[in-house]
């Protein structure tokens, strides 16, 4: 018969684990591992639910909302050698492929990865929605992040033994954002990252230190990204423009941008900041735009020792940032001051967050200042 | 490195088993489990696939369609604790969420859920379309269900012993529909429903008798419902509207609707009624509207000795619907004849239902009347 | 209390395995079985990513492309019994449903099928994406094909002994295309082909002989299609419209169809070519055109003997193809010659293709002419 013509003898007995990545199932020569996980969010929101872009968001009607904000389904895994491994991840409420990519790991210092995911540019992006120390991220990623991406990137750690402890990540990307995969021109996005561990251990990329380390932990960050394309930012949805930019054609809007960004973790304390600049030239209107942003943030878990006998931790963290839509313009930004109390059930996999935010929005042209209050809250859950 | 940061050593032996609930997986401390199921529906339908709404839909031209009807990926289980469990429903076929909630169930009188589900409210709705007597739910169904809300509730079962045996419901929804999180102004969704199991033990939320019961069950039910919206219907595709009603604005509609409920099931025999009141008040062109609806349905199982040989069961059943879409006409009504016959290969997992309608639709108004038949076959297989 | 009430000590242990159908769970009296895998593929191209239909495609401005072509999850097994089997297949990227079937496979010369599939029509569409010897189809799959459909078929093999050996399948549909359940009218597609398996065994469904054969493999198919629809053509986005043909209303078009195909396989070689002729009858416009094509395709794996050490197998393989859109215009044709270089980490499962495509367009009418070249490369990984 013309069956596919597959040996039906082949298989092998796998073992069937639950860990940090879930339910795993790997087979006993270790060739094929297959895990996946979920993960829920739900939110609740008054008066508006969005991060405020324009002073009509935060001045609109009260609007309460109860809302899933994550549903995700994330199967990983490696095929054939440990060493290459699969990644893929699914937001089920929006019906669209947020992850896939592939990973050649074979040695620490040199990997390579190709497909589509978060570019490593910012650490305030990098970190899971699920791990974040604030309930969510702060009003400068919005503009500052450059999100998903197709394409490839080579990385590794260097370790030269004491101070010399680097992580590094070169890429180059179609740059046209998630599920953007054709370049409408020549011009690639590029994207370099440098982190230096200070003290000789990075710090992890998830928020809070929940296990009250002894032994300081520090990381200061270069990151730069060049790309030119239709868009002026990007985000879960791909390619988008910032308030007062519009739809762009095909390379019109070239964007150079950098960060520094340090963090720090030590006895249930964490820091974390980020200085972004970023330069939008309009090739269409011949106009050149800078942008600026900063935020810093510490928390602290107030009750370490209630992990031995797992009892939940809590912890309170703030937060400040500042964004400066056009540089040239010197009363024209926006702030945000936040206030997040997390009560982490089993460190981040299930937890509970609350949070109280101050916006205050200015703008010396236009004559317009306002400022406006919103309570969250919020809770993640991973299985 | 700057690696997650997790705990690689955490991982707990699990087992492995096939159950009621599909392929399970469950950790050897009972801390994690996680449960995939599938099923999916076939139909053939002529000459219309859908419950005519309008004089036109019963007398359009002839169509077969064959389709599969729903297809759905279960994914269910707990998380940290045994009471801690979630539940997730995809819709492959329209590429949709249906359900994802989180329950607490730690004490039997008092649980909580929040998410998006079919909220209790009448039973026809409540019982999983894989798991009717009849081919599919009743005409009255449409006009009736609160179908998915996105929101939260307070559930229990009251077993004071003989009578005194209730299950109650109390739901605090955004009255959106499913997808919907954010609700349109100040006023939510409130849903009620309160059950007394008269004979000690309630009907199971599932069609006809499969198991011969020997001790009579019965069920009685009251529910309510309160909502402002710009819906005057819910379906799984979310809010929409009732033949007549235009499409709303912001808290056009504010609808206030009741139920009274029975159902019973004694050695094959099974019975299953409800009424139904709508009033939907018009919130902008100031008008009121009273909708009226009940159907009736029973069944028996022609067979249940085969049942110890593992041989198929067969059921007979019938039913009647009376819809009224506004009470102050006399005459302008729908009815809806229905005879069904189940083939259960394996109980509701596995069958195989043939079923043929008589619709009966009267306008005095309109001085219209018409009637019309339907048969469909069906395939439906759990996995 | 009103639970679901299924019996929940129902449970069987059951069996983990990886095998050729992925990860794959059996309870041990085989009653069950579910298998999960998925697939990536990744595709770089340059200068146009789809095949040119239009003189315009081959002289577009050049593109570079880097896409994940494909992302698939399977699900399959059987269900009850071991012969009642089902299968599911998922389209992550696009986020919607390729196939769903169910299959009733008890004899080998009788089986019965229902559900949404590639009818089993032309090989070349029938083998996996995954498993083809050449990057990806010709030319001529797009005007020829019949995709997926909904419906049901009849299918088997037979074998008399020797040279009578037979694969039958034959099919009705409602000839909408993938996602179309409904047929228009009441004249359905139907689909017949039969394969002779000359020399006593078939030709697998998949390309490239990574076996090295010992013994010739030679299979001779006819097949032959009907159809009255609004559709020129089918493609994994349902139906659509051929070049020149106008979006059709319900009935438009007739089309019959039919093709003759071989195939081959003998120590690292492998052949497979097809000659297809389809007539399009236009019942509102009353035009009839006849449509051409072939294609012929050969490969040869360098290094056979690399299979014992588990090393990588490379294949080298050629194509032509020839598509004429009206056979009553002599010099309107599409030629399409390729160059595919394979290389087989773990046979088509991990996979590495590079391919150079050369096009010439002519059409005598519109007196045009055009050639382009096309390169690209291809990573294909199940796990």
């Amino acid at each position: 018969g013309s069956k596919e013509g597959e040996a039906e003898n082949d298989s092998t007995k796998i073992n069937l684990e639950y860990g940090s990545k879930g339910f795993q199932m790997t087979t006993s020569d270790n060739k094929f591992q297959l895990n996946i996980r979920g993960r829920l969010q739900f939110r609740y929101t008054t008066p508006f639910e969005d991060d405020p872009v324009t002073f009509e968001d935060l001045n609109g009607p009260t609007k309460n909302s109860l809302n899933i904000n994550r549903a995700r389904l994330k199967i990983g895994g490696h095929a054939y050698k440990p060493w290459l491994k699969y990644y893929f991840e699914y937001d089920l409420w929006a019906s669209r492929v947020l992850d896939f990519r592939i990973m050649v790991e074979k040695w620490p210092w040199l990997n390579f990865k190709i497909g589509q995911w978060k570019v490593e540019y910012s650490r305030e992006r990098s970190v899971s929605s699920g791990k974040q120390q604030m309930l969510e991220r702060s009003i400068i990623n919005r503009p500052f992040t450059v999100d998903r991406q197709q394409g490839m990137t080579v990385y590794g750690h260097l370790d030269g033994g004491g101070l010399a402890n680097f992580d590094y990540n070169l890429s180059m990307l179609t740059g046209s954002g998630r599920g953007g995969g054709e370049n409408d021109d020549s011009k690639l996005m590029y994207v370099g990252r440098l982190q230096w561990n200070v003290l000789g251990d990075g710090v992890p990329i998830s928020g809070s230190d929940l296990n009250h380390v002894k032994n300081p932990l520090a990381s200061i960050a270069f990151a730069g990204a060049t790309n030119t394309s239709p868009y002026t930012r990007f985000s879960s949805s791909g390619g988008g423009s910032l308030a007062g930019y519009g739809e762009g054609v095909l390379g019109q809007y070239s964007v150079d941008q950098w960060l520094f960004e340090t963090a720090f973790q030590y006895k249930s304390f964490s820091w974390h900041s980020e200085y972004h600049q970023k330069q939008v030239q309009d090739n269409v209107n011949d106009m050149v735009t800078n942008l600026e942003g900063f935020f810093g943030q510490g928390g602290y878990i107030l009750n370490h020792q209630a992990a031995k006998e797992n009892n939940p931790l809590y912890e309170v963290a703030v937060r400040y940032s500042q964004y400066r839509p056009n540089k040239a313009i010197t009363m024209n930004r926006k702030e945000e001051y936040a206030l997040a109390v997390n009560c982490f059930f089993n460190g981040h996999k299930n937890k509970l967050t609350g949070d109280v935010t101050y916006f205050e929005f200015d703008n010396e042209i236009a004559a317009q200042e306002s400022t406006g209050w919103r309570f969250r809250l919020q809770y993640d859950i991973s299985f």
